[in-house]
Order: structure tokens, then C-alpha cells, then sequence
């Protein structure tokens, strides 16, 4: 395989030069019907990725494919499919793919089939689920669980907590909803301390979920719960179960309920799709509803691998990100949602990006020369049209947009006002803001004028369904995947949070070896 | 007094010479317990404003102090105090100061005395709330009222549930919960749909917010709700007050069981501190309670007519804002507060910056030929440091961050891990962090090299209590005003607003009047 840095290649010297004629782009003239129809790429599950709003034409189009070409995108996710070291920086495979389909050969690490094991995982946290939804394992003082409450952070929580968000009123509205769900996540004691007091305890089910079984947060955490357990005179062993790696000290270990496994080929920020967002989607919503969750995110994965950038709704948006970022020049990039169920898919889609993305040495350690990874932020819409859209309409500077939309709501529980639902105005409005975006309007009040070419995307679809999520969730996870390919790092590590981790040790132990640091240690009470 | 567009002022030249000398910035020689003392500032509430780790230093300070002079930065403040029309757009005056004090002229408007006007209301809704929470007002079956629930979107909405959500936690260890509070704001109907489903109709109390009265996501929800209300064989009029201004359509009005009011010269995204935030917060926690939120604004508000930057944290925070901003060349800001209780303070944070200063003309119109509002965004710590932190250390760009913190948490319900609470450990990090990103660390192997150069700044106070979040609140107003003042814009109107709602309204009508804009209508699903 051929790894290049990026700004090494033909295809990003053709680009170079192309991007001049694309400093400014007038979408009035060429924003009409015929391009709607035709900038458009079926995804998984139904959804359909627009791009017609985008800042980009057949020319443009054809030198992003010699891009995607020339850096083997789909060669490289073919060899990651099949188990290739792609984590250079750890030395490990990356198979989160594999949690829901086999798209490549079976994957043997040390004479296991790591297919084979995921699966037994599915169905042991299944079986587990459905033993919990029956009423046969219950709670130490014999009530039924009605409660799930995860323990875990950043990929542990952002990912799991996004996808339960996204599917309670579809689940109510289809009558899944099995248990409500909870999330502790933050040090900050008041996190842990409020959630545990809104919860019943004594029906309350804990997800404990640290792949290291080592982070500090977590394990805190725990220990608060587990008190607040025991102060309730409950078993706290009863009222916890532990998603880790098998090698963990929280693996196989008689203070939880039951344990499921996951190892060190699924990234955090890559996890849903594992026991890390399996249990407690299962626990919430039934298996069913994972595993059709799971069946749309396959789907994604397996149209992922068309090479023809038109054809590949994944490819097409990581490069035209890449185009935006290193080509157009705009450092960041808004996701939109018009969707109250994807509240949290943005914070999701931050780390995701962020985190992956967020480099600046090649996947071999070498210094890199050109941008990499934006950031990437988002509310959901209508409301960000009463927040910040000013700035995006308006401000000096260009952000590139990322619209989500669905024509139907989940609760499909909707008032008529003047004529129209709620759900109609709710689109009407993202189909108005795509297009004031690209095309603006002149008015003589300058104060009043639009400047439009603020160029955006839409993913759209029937209505937000697990499987549905399923298909949005791999389509990110795909897009930052592949701009990790063009940009040659590696983007399945994240070492930039040690720096951090270790200065707090050495804070926490008195020993901070720095005068700075201990002076704001002690302007922030901890010393 | 004098409007100058910035880059025709004398500092500015001086700035972008000295900039050049800021491109890097060593701190590791630099950031030392002497420099953590010396540079800080008092702000309200016993906050205090750390800057030691910020890209300035005496000569920088100097050439800010120049610019913040001859764009007469006091004066304006004063002027804005005094009643003058600053809102040049909409010939306006900007008075959201005047709801927590009175530190300018007596400000009369057609005969009217705004200051006295502000105070009324505010007794009326106080007396209001003592009534619900005595019991004497009750709902239309005669149950006492648990629950308040806040109908507004974008400046009705963001703040007070910022505000809400910041309190809570303290509220309920002070004992000073009265009754909870819940927020709708999407014309997404689930949002609507999923939060009524969770509330007990008989025993809620709607506050129905809109300035204008014509809020299209505000009327179509409160529809929604008094359909539920009817439907659940309750009195709408009797479970709803109304928030608005005099000349609206629902002032004075039957429908409501009480109508509190605001005038044009509060602009939605600073009305927090009006009855737009004062019914909600005091239903929720008591007059008093909200009272000592405008106390910690009120000081804030005073400290900020200091000329000297080094003693004004609003002034100096702006001034380092526009530094990065302009000089250095950020085009964003991270805001990351390490308490939960802040979870939604930098969405509303998000929405004053960037609906504010998200600009490219200047207070009369004319165009700018400078960077303006920068990209806000932002999660609390440490939940942020496992997810985005990856970017801000390592990534290829400068991100600035403003952080923030308190040496106790609001409940004070705590564990003891491995010798340390949770609240250490939080505050732990937070240090930590911030001396990682100034200093960062070198490491022979690149991709664990940290380079430093992350500039930040500090707010930290003891507790999170209504004093202080409310000193917090009207720190970063001032320093949103004094940036626009700085760039000579209007912070105080939004028309990048306008263009969408007049398309959206198009398009409910079925005269869309462009086959592009139908088009996305159509894959919406709207036609």
C-alpha cells in the first residue's frame, strides 16, 4: 500500500490550482432544480446525502476522485476491513466494522476469531437484557429493574448517550421502551450526585464502562454509586454489570453482576457498536432494536466500499471536507440537525472528528505541513436559527455546513398552526436555510444583505429509526475514516490526552515539579 | 463620542506591528507563580479573572489599553448606560444593565421611566411566583403547581435554561428547589410531545416567551400544549402566563392567567436578566434567589466601568478576545467550564457572542474590512478532555480557551478515591490542563510530542452560587459589548435572522418562487 503525505500527491497539486476559481461561487445561477436532482447520493436505510449545495462541480468532482485514487482509500479501508495494523501509533488492528458485519477475511489475532468473539459478546449482553426485560435477574431487594444507569466517558458516554437520546421518543412512540436510560460521566461530583438522586435506586441497573478499567472519572464514579448503593441497603453487586477489556482489573470480577467484553481493536470514540453502546441501547430498548440499529450501520459500511466518489455518500463528504479544510481554507465545520432526537449527535460528532483527526504528525510520527482535522460543532435546528446562524448567515467568515433532516418525526405527535404541523415547519425551515445560505440576497441596506455562498450538505430521510441511526452513525465514523486516509495520520489513537492525565497524577500526589501548575492548583482550592 | 472603524485607529497599526513578535510565545520560560499572582483581576462575586496564560504581556497590554481608549470604550459603556440609542440598526437603546441597577442617567422614554418600568415587573412577577409557591394560586383542578415549564426559542430559551441548569444542583443542597423547572423551544413537535409526555399537566405552570408575540416555533408550540392541557381535561388559561412586550399580541390578553413584560430595548439573547429569566428562576428557586443572580450582575456591571484594563476582567477579556481574534488569527474560542452545572452555559455563551458580533458591517452600514466574532463552542471538563481535547493539544490550529472552575462543588456530596475527592480531582485536572496547553511537553516521538502554545484564560470563583452566576452572566455581556464596540458594529440587532423566515414562510405558503428551494422542500417532504 502506498502511504503518502498528503500535500505529496499529484492529485493535491491539481486542486491547488483549481481552488482559485472557487474563492467566491455563485450559487444563484447555479443552485437550481436539475442540481438538486442530480448532486445526490443514496446512503443505507434510505438516506440520501445532497451535495448540491456544495462548492463543487464535475471539474472539482474529478480531481477529489484522483485524490481518493491516488491515496487508495478504499484499498486501505479493504485492508483495514481485513485486520491490518491501521493504528500505527498503538500497533493495532481496527475492527470496529467487524461489531456489525464481516465485509472482509475472518480476523485471527493469537489463533482467536476476533468475528466470532464479538458476536459471542452480542449475544451474551442479548441474552442478558432479555433476562433483565423478563423480570428473572432482578434488583438485591427483588424489584424488577426499571432503570439503566451508564458510568463511563467520552466514548464510553458521548456515543451511547447521543444514539439513547436519538431513539426514546421513537421508542415511545413504538412502544420499545423497556427501560429509561442515565448517564454519569464528569469528576465533578455534582454530575454523579444528581443523577443518582433522580434515579430508584433499588431499581436502578449501573453500567460500569472503562476499557482500561483504568480511567479516573469512571472509577470514581463507581465508587460513588457503589456508596449511595450500600447507603440505600442495597447489593451493590447486584445493581452493577462492567463492559471492559478482558485483560482489565474490572474483568471477571466478582463485585459486578456479569461482565462483557471488548479489546483494544475498538477505539472509544468508536464503540457504539460494541457492548460499550450495546448494553444499555439493549437494556433500554430490547436487542431487536440494537441489532436493526447495527443492520443499518452495515449497510453504511458495505456501500463505504465503492471506490466512484458520486456513488459513495462516506467518500463523497470526507473529501469534499478535505476540499473545504485544505483547499477552500475554512477551519471549521457546523453540524445541524433539525432533529430534537439528535441533541447530542454533534457532541458525538466532535469527539468523533476531534479526536480522530485532530493530528499533526503522519500515521508514521513525521511532521505533518498542511491542516488536518477541523473543528466540528453543532446544535440542533430550529434552534440554532434563534443562536449563532447570525454569525453563519452574515459573520466575516465562512463555516461549512452540515444539514440533518428527517420528514417525519419519531412521536409523529404534531399540532396544525395556520395550516401547516410542526414537522412541515420544521422542514420548511431547513429547506429555507439551505437555500438563503448558498444564494443569499442583495438588498440595498447593507446591514440588511446577505452575501450567501456559505455552502452546506444535507442527510436526509423518512424518519430517525434505529436502523436509520445505524446508517448516520457509520456514515461519520466512514467520512473521518477516510479523511484520516488522505491526510496520511493515523486516526485511531489519541495521545494528546496524556500530557493531561499525567500532570493531574502528579498534582493529586503533591508533587506537581512546577510552580505554575501548583499555583493554580492552589487558586482552584486543591491545595 | 467617536466611531471609528478599527482598522483606521492609531492602536491598531501599533498592534499588527507587535503581533508579528506573538506568532510563538514560550511559556515555559514564561508561565511562573509570579506571573499566575500578578496577572489576574477581581470580578464580581469574589470570581477572579486569571489571564497568566494568555499571549500578552506588558507591552501588548499597553497597545490594548491604547485601543480601548481610542475607540473610547468607557464612554460608550456610559453612553449605552445613560440611554443612548446604541442599537443603530433597529434606533433602539440597549438596557439589559438597567434591569439589575441603575448606573447611568434616569433613562426616560416617551415619558416613561424604563428603570421604574424594569422594577415593576419585577415585582410583579415576584409577588407572582410567592403566590404559586404559597399555594393560593393553583391550577384548574385545584392541585398547587410542581412544575414550570418555559415555552421559548433562542434568547427566551438558552439563557434560562443555562441559568436553570447552573442552579439546580445548588438549589437543591440549600434546600431552595420550589418547584422544577422544564423548557420547549423546537418546532420539532417531539420536543413538545416528549417533554409534556414527562410532566404532570395538572400541577404545571407555562411560561409562554416571546418578545414579538410572533415567535412562529413559540405560537405553534404553545398551540401544541394547550391542546394537551384541553385534552387532559384541564384549563389552558388557568396553566399559562405570558412573557412579552406591551405592543404584542399577547399582552394583556385572556388567554393567560398573568402577563409580565419587557420592551424592544432588551434584545432576546440578553433578557435573562428580565422576566424572560426572572419567572422561570423564581418559580423555581424563589425570588430571592434570582435577586442575588442580579446583585453578582449588578457588581459586574460596575466593575466594568473601570478604564484600566488590567482592573476590568470584562474589558481585558474583550481586548485579549480581539488580540487573538484579529492579531493572532483564531477564528474561534472554546469555552469550557469544569462544572456540570455549566453543561448549557456555553450554548447560551455560543448565542451572545456569536448573534452579537457575528457581523461584517459596522453600526451604520458600512462594510468591514475586518475578521469580527469569532466561532464560540464548547462542553464542560472534564467530559471534553476524553473527547475534543485530542484537537485543541495536537491539532494543526491554535484553538484559544477560556476556562472555568470553583474550588467547591454545589452539592457537596463527594467520595474519597485513592486520597482525593472528586471535586479535587476536577480541579486537579483543570490545573493541569491549563499549564499542558501553555507549556506543553517534548517528546522524541512526535506523536506524543506536545507542543504547547495553547494559550487560555481562567475564571474561578469558590461556589457556583446566584451571586456568581450572575457575575458570570454579565462578565461575558460586557465583553461581547466591548468587542463590538472595539470592531464598531451593532452587537445588538440580529437581521442575519430575517432571510430564512421569510423563505420558510414561502415555502409553507406553496410559493416558493424558486424550483431549488422547492425542491429541497420536496425531499423534505414539506410538498
Amino acid at each position: 500500500m502506498n502511504y503518502t503525505d498528503f500535500d505529496k500527491t499529484a492529485a493535491c497539486r491539481t486542486l491547488r490550482n483549481l481552488a482559485a476559481l472557487y474563492k467566491t461561487y455563485d450559487f444563484t445561477g447555479r443552485l437550481n432544480a436539475a442540481r438538486v436532482e442530480q448532486y445526490r447520493t443514496p446512503m443505507a436505510a434510505g438516506l440520501v446525502y445532497s451535495w448540491a449545495a456544495k462548492t463543487v462541480d464535475d471539474e472539482a468532482l474529478t480531481a477529489l476522485q484522483s485524490l481518493a485514487d491516488e491515496q487508495e482509500l478504499i484499498p486501505k479501508y479493504r485492508a483495514l476491513l481485513d485486520g491490518e495494523v491501521m493504528n500505527t501509533g498503538e500497533n493495532r488492528k481496527v475492527l470496529h466494522h467487524l461489531l456489525r458485519g464481516e465485509l472482509g477475511k475472518p480476523v485471527i489475532h493469537e489463533g482467536k476469531n476476533i468475528g466470532d468473539f464479538y458476536r459471542q459478546e452480542r449475544e451474551r449482553f442479548s441474552a442478558f437484557a432479555a433476562e433483565v426485560h423478563s423480570g428473572k435477574l432482578r434488583g438485591s431487594t427483588g424489584k424488577p429493574f426499571r432503570a439503566a444507569a451508564q458510568i463511563g466517558i467520552g466514548g464510553s458516554d458521548l456515543g451511547p448517550r447521543a444514539l439513547y437520546l436519538a431513539l426514546e421518543n421513537w421508542a415511545a412512540a413504538e412502544g420499545k421502551q423497556k427501560l429509561r436510560a442515565a448517564f454519569i460521566s464528569n469528576v465533578d461530583p455534582d454530575d454523579a450526585a444528581q443523577v443518582t438522586a433522580s434515579l430508584p435506586l433499588e431499581e436502578t441497573l449501573f453500567i460500569l464502562v472503562s476499557k482500561s478499567g483504568t480511567t479516573q472519572e469512571t472509577l470514581a464514579n463507581e465508587l460513588f454509586v457503589k456508596d449511595k448503593l450500600a447507603g440505600a441497603g442495597l447489593d451493590p453487586g447486584k445493581h452493577m454489570i462492567a463492559v471492559t477489556s478482558e485483560t482489565s482489573p474490572l474483568a471477571r470480577n466478582p463485585a459486578y453482576l456479569d461482565s462483557f467484553y471488548i479489546d483494544d481493536f475498538i477505539g472509544g470514540r468508536y464503540s457504539s457498536s460494541s457492548a460499550v453502546g450495546g448494553c444499555v441501547l439493549s437494556l433500554a430498548f430490547g436487542p431487536d432494536v440494537f441489532r436493526d440499529f447495527l443492520s443499518g450501520a452495515a449497510e453504511a459500511d458495505r456501500l463505504a466500499l465503492e471506490p466512484e466518489i458520486r456513488k459513495n455518500a462516506a467518500l463523497l463528504d470526507a473529501l469534499i471536507g478535505v476540499w473545504e479544510r485544505n483547499f477552500l481554507g475554512y477551519p471549521y465545520t457546523a453540524v445541524l440537525p433539525y432533529s430534537q432526537a439528535l441533541s447530542r449527535f454533534p457532541a458525538h460528532l466532535q469527539q468523533l472528528d476531534m479526536e480522530s483527526n485532530g493530528k499533526r504528525v503522519n500515521r508514521n510520527g513525521g511532521p505533518l505541513a498542511y491542516s488536518t482535522g477541523p473543528v466540528v460543532f453543532g446544535e440542533p435546528g430550529t434552534n440554532g436559527q434563534h443562536s449563532f446562524y447570525q454569525l453563519l448567515h452574515q459573520g466575516t467568515d465562512i463555516v461549512p455546513l452540515q444539514f440533518m433532516g428527517f420528514a417525519q418525526s419519531q412521536r409523529k405527535d404534531d399540532v396544525l398552526v395556520e395550516g401547516s404541523g410542526s414537522q412541515l415547519k420544521l422542514n420548511a425551515n431547513l429547506a429555507a436555510q439551505i437555500v438563503a445560505f448558498a444564494k443569499g440576497q442583495a438588498d440595498g441596506n447593507r446591514n440588511k444583505d446577505f452575501p450567501g455562498f456559505r455552502p452546506s450538505s444535507l442527510i436526509c430521510g423518512q424518519r430517525l429509526t434505529p436502523k436509520a441511526l445505524g446508517a448516520l452513525l457509520a456514515h461519520f465514523e466512514n467520512k473521518v475514516m477516510f479523511q484520516g486516509f488522505v491526510w496520511n495520520l493515523n486516526s485511531f489513537d489519541q495521545e494528546g490526552v496524556q500530557l493531561g492525565k499525567i500532570l493531574t497524577k502528579k498534582v493529586l500526589a503533591r508533587e506537581a515539579g512546577d510552580p505554575a501548575l501548583e499555583a493554580y492548583a492552589k487558586l482552584l482550592g486543591v491545595y
